[in-house]
């Protein structure tokens, strides 16, 4: 087989996969449960975040709960129909990064990027909590332990990441239909319920809401305003997560935009279907529901509750009420939502290493992040995560209502500055469409866009006002350290970039080769280094020793003569025992008597397989490597001798590449296609 | 300048050094203080233990402590003799180790290689927690706090030892004279007051002393024997430090040995003579000292003593009484006894690579170890020995009487092996030595080692009969893991050895050179390695590009052309973004069609000089390289391109070539010489 044989064969291996991979794309059905699951997650506490703002005013404020369920459903409405312009305008999956950055410059790619970043932690440290307050309702053990149990779901998933386990929409579907079965199932129940006049009352009903301090009394006009605002803006935690599918359009089987699309608005309706549900049984099944920190605001009959009274979560208050003779249904509701919120804090550690390959590519992130190879690149991210998550669960006691008043903020920047992106990217389009159908198309996208960023805009002037001495300023802060990183990262690199470019007088070839052949005993890696550079004929070939010990030199160069080796052996003499100092040295030497030459050093390295075979071996050729790559003139040439423990090392390395990596599934790099390449890779 | 002068220049240099060593080595007045404080200290703390053990009787048994002190002092004195027979037989510096192991085998050497190890961690525990407990007896403030004091105090020397502080003749000579000057003034001043009838009486003089649990009443025969053996071996702790000068030889101006040998004489008869000191005015002034443990087995007129008592060291009640009328004479002992307590300590993390570097030269320790230049493996040692010590420190809450338990079977066994070992060493040169003088020298030699054999193996069944349930265990236990550590280590690399023995069809040169250059864009790297690539004019040469976008690839194929460039340029396709198994395929099949021919693969690397740096560029090149390493018939050729920032590198390194190493010193490796390499360098 000749070299042109092999290079077809890898671009044979590359058609089959490519053929391969639309097999493993994503239907909408299974599409839906992988990419929602964050987004439907949100609509379990962000009812609880309503109510919990409202209870300032005492119950009365109550009365504005369904309006402000439906103004969080109209802007939800109206994200999610910007958004599916998002994925017919730019399917390749870069999302909210890739429309700012084309439409509105680096700057706010970076923006939006840093706003995504630190959403990603949001998500794990919110959804975590949360799910363990929902489980609390459940399992009264992990009362009053939240926080060690937020930490240990946090260190679980990330443990499960680090080893690689495959997001698979199986797993996905299976929760996420039977939690929106669940949900939905309940409202239609209690609505049945309701018109008979049936609907039983949650175990708070009885309970009497005191206001919070500033609130007694009647409220002035702009007191009440502001209230509402609150609520209206922590309710619009429910949106987040609605922006991963645009995140996810590679994954979807074709046509892609419009199945995207289609899933997106199938998402919208049942997101906003659940949270209204939600809301209007709470509302109607008389719910107090007061910020955890402030359960001595309720009192029942004047009186204050028991000590260590639990106040469950709003949904399963309510499935604990409509499922009253039938404990199975509470269990179920209470289970798949602590199971969705899971999911979507997993898919935090799914999305965050496709973000960090993409901003990697942009070199707003070290480039060793784009490769999927890099388990390092992307361990460090996962356990970067983690770690910032459990620091946010810990700073706020693992409580949802603390942790969302940092979490909308972020999310509103991308959603703006995509928007705003989308009516330029219209607006550049039309400057050349001809076609009236199309001109007509562009102009009823850019009015939905333009439409939902007046929305967002409003919202996010909200969000701020009222959450940023709440909390939103952490995240901002947070979102200004990785926007400076980033620009840092991305102008040391351009400046790399300045300083390599190539210019004329690069194509000086060297005139001659001085190859060097480091000895350190008369072996067989030795004598293979010798032969190898032997091989390359170079103008001088000479061995060079350091002498350590008088008579490990005698007896090496007895060995030289006897074996007859016809490559001259210099000494090199060290009296402190160092060994890298004079073969450095020498190099230098050697270079500077011919300046327009090249130095090749040569060093013959045995290779193991264990971790700490490595401690016990070839540090001396690590750090010779290291200090001879700083030294001009000079080509360092490893020549290995793989001893036979290597075996092991290769094994695991072939081990190693058959597994999954965190964000496989959104990169349409699925389960067949992967263990195909690894069968391949004999 | 030919390269044959090189060679000279460097051979020059040697001649230089050796010829500085001589001067900077350490005359017999420097040499004492250096040596002889680990030594020295320890007598600060053993009179109180013998006092300790002896209490459990109550102070009836202290009037064996005269007899105590003599026989530890009658212990002492052989032990000094027979160390004067090593260091004129080995004055090689590798002391016990070396005797254990040239007499006795490699299984005797890495015993004594292990209780040494051990001992070093113990040296740190013992003398911190000592020096601590006798601040604190001027210092009220360290009282109850001795823990956290003795942590904070390892922690400073080992990040004074990281950082690379030069031990100096001066700064040990200072304080150990100083130590020695007080405590033998103390003595004569107490024997004077003695002779006149002023002797005063001690603090604790008035207390009494309840006997423990279990020594109530009369003592038979046997218990009495098992307590004074039980104080006995408690008290030759002092012996502890007095084979370092057998390690410390080649330090000593010539003539080495003889001045080794003075050395130890006047040590052992300072020592001696300050121990006497100590335990005779205690007893004479009345002290009454028990475990810091059993403190309420002391009490005044029958009255427990008050809250919070502390009971001062022996060394501090003494001085005070004895310089009643004067602080400044307190004060002077205590600070004296506390500074030597820590430069014994210091010696411990000096000792501990020179050990290190001799085990790793015969293959029990990692080969890193052996050089001078590798600051990891040094750092990794001081970590190593501060962290057992403060774990040892905080599990015996920094108590000396409960450290010394551990600490003296340690350091028995290399005084039995390396007297045994030296008896056989005799034996053996009497066999050929013909001289009769010398024969008579001989044989007064082996005698003098054999008493002292008997009498350390005496000592040696007693410290393991009356400490091994005491805590003897744990150190015997840490003895057998370093042990099974070092023979895993050696039989590791004799494997590897055996594995790597050259034999005749190693000399089989490759036929041929397929050289391929990677290039990941058209820069000054990849220029540079195409040019130093085409100057080892290989059989066949190519550049290869893995293409992960279509755009990047045909601007990377227009460049090519552009520039015209003369070698073929391959494209390996790479559906997943990956970089490395594209290219290690590649690799593997070129060498599949050349069995006999060699693929030498070339990275152009640029070089950067900054930690955070390294983690923006070549992570993809190291990974590759340690793959290829992995691959037969490889070779991989480095090109550097030093960046602007990379001369950061240098300059730092050129900073650390010139830093001190903990155990210069003892190697006779000191400033003026170790400065003069410095400046060579340049």
């Amino acid at each position: 087989m000749s070299v042109g044989d092999v290079s077809k064969r890898i671009l044979l291996g590359r058609k089959l996969s490519s053929s391969q991979l639309g097999e493993t794309l994503l239907p909408k059905r299974i599409a839906l449960p992988v990419f929602a699951s964050d987004a439907l997650s949100s609509v379990a506490y962000a009812p609880d975040e309503v109510f919990i703002m409202l209870s300032a005013a005492g119950v009365t404020a109550y009365a504005f709960s369904w309006k402000i369920g439906l103004a969080v459903a109209l802007v939800m409405l109206t994200v999610v129909l910007s958004y599916r312009q998002n994925v017919h305008a730019y399917p390749s999956g870069g999302g909210d990064y890739e429309v700012a950055t084309v439409n509105l410059g680096r700057t706010a790619g970076v923006t939006v990027a840093s706003a995504l970043l630190v959403d990603y932690v949001l998500t794990v440290a919110v959804s975590i909590s949360s799910g363990v307050q929902n489980a609390a309702s459940a399992l009264p053990f992990i009362n009053h332990h939240e926080t060690a149990w937020a930490c240990a779901l946090v260190i679980l998933l990330a443990g499960v990441n680090l080893r690689g386990v495959r997001e698979s929409g199986t797993a996905f579907a299976i929760p996420t239909y039977a939690f929106m079965a669940g949900v939905i199932g309940m409202g239609i129940y209690g609505l049945f319920l309701g018109i008979t006049g049936n609907l039983p009352d949650v175990e708070s009903a009885d309970l009497t809401i005191a206001p919070a301090p500033g609130y007694e009394g009647d409220l002035g006009q702009i007191a009440l305003i502001f209230l509402l605002a609150r609520a209206f803006s922590s309710g619009c935690a429910a949106l987040t997560g609605v922006e991963a599918i645009s995140n996810g359009v590679p994954a979807f089987k074709k046509p892609k935009s419009k199945n995207a699309a289609t899933t997106l608005a199938l998402l919208g309706g049942i997101a906003i279907t659940m949270l209204i549900s939600i809301i209007g049984l709470a509302r109607s099944m008389g719910l107090k529901y007061v910020d955890p920190d402030d359960i001595d605001r309720l009192t029942l009959h004047g009186q204050p509750l028991p000590e260590g009274y639990d106040q469950h979560t709003v949904i399963a208050q309510i499935a604990r009420a409509v499922f009253d003779g039938f404990p199975p249904g509470f269990y179920f509701i209470v289970a798949t939502t602590g199971i969705i919120l899971v999911l979507a804090a997993n898919t935090a550690f799914n999305g965050f290493p496709v973000l960090g390959s993409i901003l990697a590519q942009d070199g707003y992130a070290p480039r060793a992040l784009a490769s999927r190879g890099d388990r390092l690149a992307y361990s460090n991210g996962i356990i970067f995560l983690a770690t910032l998550a459990m620091v946010l669960i810990i700073a706020f006691d693992a409580e949802p209502t603390r942790l969302i008043q940092l979490y909308i903020v972020g999310v509103f920047v991308s959603f703006n500055l995509s928007q705003l992106g989308m009516i330029r990217h219209w607006t550049r389009h039309l400057k050349s469409e001809t076609d009236p159908a199309e001109r007509r198309r562009m102009y009823r996208s850019r009015a939905i866009n333009t439409f939902g960023l007046a929305m967002t805009a409003v919202v996010f002037v909200i969000v701020l006002l009222t959450k940023f001495l709440a909390g939103a300023w952490i995240a901002i802060l947070a979102m200004a350290f990785f926007f400076v990183l980033m620009k840092g990262i991305r102008k040391h690199y351009d400046r790399v970039a300045e300083e390599l470019k190539a210019d004329e007088q690069d194509k000086v070839m060297p005139t001659r080769v001085h190859a060097i052949v480091l000895v350190s005993k008369l072996h067989k890696p030795t004598l293979r280094a010798l032969a190898f550079a032997k091989a390359t004929r170079p103008n001088t070939l000479e061995a060079i020793f350091v002498d350590i010990d008088d008579d490990t030199t005698k007896r090496l160069l007895d060995q030289w003569d006897e074996r007859g080796i016809d490559v001259p052996l210099k000494v090199l003499h060290s009296p402190y025992r160092e060994i890298i100092r004079p073969i450095i040295d020498y190099a230098v030497e050697v270079r500077k008597q011919h300046p327009r030459g090249v130095v090749a050093v040569y060093i013959p390295e045995y290779v193991v397989g264990r971790w700490w075979e490595q401690l016990l071996h070839n540090q001396t050729a690590l750090r010779l490597k290291g200090r001879l790559l700083f030294t001009p003139g000079i080509m360092v040439t490893s020549v290995p001798f793989q001893l036979r423990s290597s075996a092991v090392a290769l094994e695991r390395e072939r081990r190693e590449q058959g597994r999954v990596h965190a964000g496989d599934l959104r990169r349409g790099r699925t389960r067949e296609e992967g263990d195909a390449r690894g069968e391949g890779d004999e």
